[in-house]
């Protein structure tokens, strides 16, 4: 077996031509680069059946998990099918006008691991599983990464089939109208490996002029929901000396926000403590929100992320101080409810290596960076040894029509992916 | 005639029993203190059925025109019905959920000073006109002061009847379903003079122990839509250093805004320029508004309010400068559009001697304050003659159940109009 002949074997037109049908459902544009196909609509049950008969054209055997995961297995002839498999992909769902390369990407990447591993004509030691995950952006039931945390453990089956989209329909009816609630969990922790290829949402990759980029770390996540309560009043009769308004007190804070991040970052050119680290408030909400009447209520969401643990702790603890000056100085009433919180996740060293010989042996050159963002691989390495793969992000951007990854970037990027799939695969080879 | 027994004449349990009675419309709770009331509601209607039942009931003669005001003239044996009126009154409209006193307690003390010139023997030289201004909130249609703006001549009859509600229902359908689309136009050039009560919606009478306080200057108003863009983007992967985050850029600006007022107003304990002046930020729009996404557009709803309009351009001027810097600073674009644009208005002289001696005969203290809320009387001092006395409001509240104002203070501000409406009417006695 020769990881490099499965870089030779990747079929850069199949692979382009899977992502474009892929984003045909749910298309948003005449163009075809945008697509709104978020769990349990119409558009995700389309893709996922093209998907299950791609993969069945493949040879994989597909399995649908209780909570809609999608699972091809090629079991190579003569492997003992009871042997811990190697894992790779991502996800199909995307957020409401989103693009077409945020997830798909990943596993239609795997499924061209696959496949060029069989036309190589290469013998792996393990099954090889392409994955889909149900719901990893969170736009319509929980947080995101959902089924990875089933797969991992992390949620029950259970809690996960009773969440409700906003219009109060439950995950496990949605499953059943697209015809995707299966039977059984996806667990993880039978996996010998795991590995995602997905796109980098930020510019590193492309300010450097390499299309594959391996990550180190991926970056913690905390939310915070922070409520600001001062004194709705008239906007007229009441003096400036005499009000507690409560969106200028959510203002400074905001700021607050902001120049802690900065400071701990070196955004502001002084020397970074922490240069992963990013605080955000994304959301805000302000009653009674009309404008001849000072707020009394303001609710803020807070994103704070790093890959130093510490350094999300020290952010809270700014956020906290910020407050409690707004409590003294104006007069409001603050609370702080931290709701989400993921510790910053490392990639296993061997997933890592596997992926940096997957760029020699491809002739494709690499670079390592961190996740600013959340993927499934972060609850898939709590239960085995996972690895992630960028591909990069035209301007960085994602969750809109205009994400765009190029094709020659898309098939550089999957060769590197399936020498490093196919490396695990062949246990060293 | 003697306007100390019209004062003498008003009976404070008749105004109560109105108060209480015109606030079981659209009672939001058991204690009767809150009221849902807009304008072509079902307790609009009843509101507008009683007090037309009691004008009738009280010798006037009611019409209604063609925006829905409601005025009942009572005309004296011996006075010509072409003689310029004296007309008195505010509104029966509410906003959601505000209080019984806002707007009724004024249409009420007009119909009780009638009463009580009726009861006092009094026989003025001119008709008294009790009038109820629709849609003076803006709640329900347009930017309030609807039925006064039309009345003044400010705004035409089918530019108000083609206004439409949340629901897409016009003012007209809205007064035809509650059987108040009258006809003609009440003109309010045709009065002699105009007298309003209006709750104070702030402390300055309260703190004094003063139940009545009469109007110098209405503040003048101007709204600004201020919208600022700059680039959403992920939240993780978006370094602090890349961004422009156009809710850190808002709010730089709140503060800015918040600022200048203070400065201006001396709320910092510095000398004032203009103790008057006030800015608020009451509405804000966060756009994506997701707390994992970095704000791409903010939309701030600013009022400003001054009895002086310089001090209002300075505000204006002040928010430009702010707009301009966080361009300069932050890479973000803005916009500023000047919407509802009022200039401060001065009560007449006249008006105003007519309320202070109104209170000397009704052995009423009174004190001199300006309105930093706007009123009907801004219109109608356009077009004639106008004044404006203020009752205490418990806390300064209003727009709430929480709205209050003693029946004493009620009683005793009425006293003071009563008598004040009598002498306009008895031409200076």
């Amino acid at each position: 077996m020769d990881a490099a002949n499965v870089a030779a074997a990747v079929d850069a037109d199949r692979l382009w031509a899977d992502i474009e049908a892929n984003g045909r459902f749910g298309a948003t544009d005449d163009e075809g680069h945008g697509r709104t196909a978020p769990t349990g609509s119409e558009a995700n049950r389309r893709a996922r059946d093209r998907l299950v008969a791609e993969l069945e054209a493949a040879g994989c055997t597909v399995r649908v998990d209780a909570v809609g995961n999608v699972a091809g297995r090629w079991t190579p002839s003569g492997v003992d099918p009871e042997t811990p498999a190697v894992a790779a992909g991502s996800h199909l769902d995307s957020v409401p006008s989103g693009g077409i390369f945020d997830g798909p990407l990943g596993v239609y990447a795997a499924l061209e691991a696959v496949r060029a591993m069989r036309e190589a004509d290469v013998t792996p030691k393990r099954p090889v599983e392409v994955v889909s995950f149900t719901e990893e952006e969170g736009a319509t039931f929980a947080d995101g990464l959902l089924g990875s945390s089933v797969a991992a453990g992390e949620r029950s089956v259970e809690a996960a089939l009773t969440l409700r989209d906003a219009e109060g329909r439950s995950l496990a009816a949605a499953l059943e109208d697209t015809g995707y609630r299966g039977e059984g969990r996806l667990d993880a922790a039978d996996w010998d490996a795991w590995l995602e290829l997905h796109i980098e949402q930020h510019t590193e990759l492309e300010e450097a002029g390499v299309p594959a980029g391996i990550v180190g770390d991926i970056t913690g996540i905390t939310h915070l929901a922070v409520e600001i309560d001062g004194e709705a009043n008239h906007a007229g009769s009441t003096p400036m000396a005499g009000r507690r308004d409560a969106l200028a007190a959510a203002s400074e804070v905001v700021l607050d926000i902001e120049q802690a991040a900065r400071e701990l970052s070196g955004a502001g050119g002084n020397e970074p403590t922490d240069p992963a680290a990013v605080a955000t408030v994304g959301s805000q909400a302000v009653a009674p929100n009309a404008t001849n009447v000072i707020p009394g209520h303001v609710e803020l969401g807070v994103d704070i992320r790093s890959t130093t643990y510490a350094s999300m702790e020290t952010l809270v603890d700014d956020i906290r101080a910020s407050l409690a000056r707004v409590e003294r100085e104006r007069g409001v009433e603050t609370s702080l409810e931290r709701g989400f919180d993921l510790a910053p996740t490392p990639m296993a060293e061997r997933c890592r290596q596997a992926l940096r010989r997957g760029g020699e042996r491809a002739g494709v050159e690499t670079l390592e960076l961190h996740s600013g963002a959340a993927h499934d691989s972060m609850y898939v390495a709590q239960v085995t040894d996972a690895g992630l793969l960028f591909a990069p992000s035209e301007d960085g951007l994602s969750h809109t029509p205009a994400e765009w990854t190029d094709p020659a970037d898309c098939a550089a990027a999957t060769r590197v992916f399936a020498a490093a799939v196919a490396e695990l695969a062949g246990d060293g080879l």
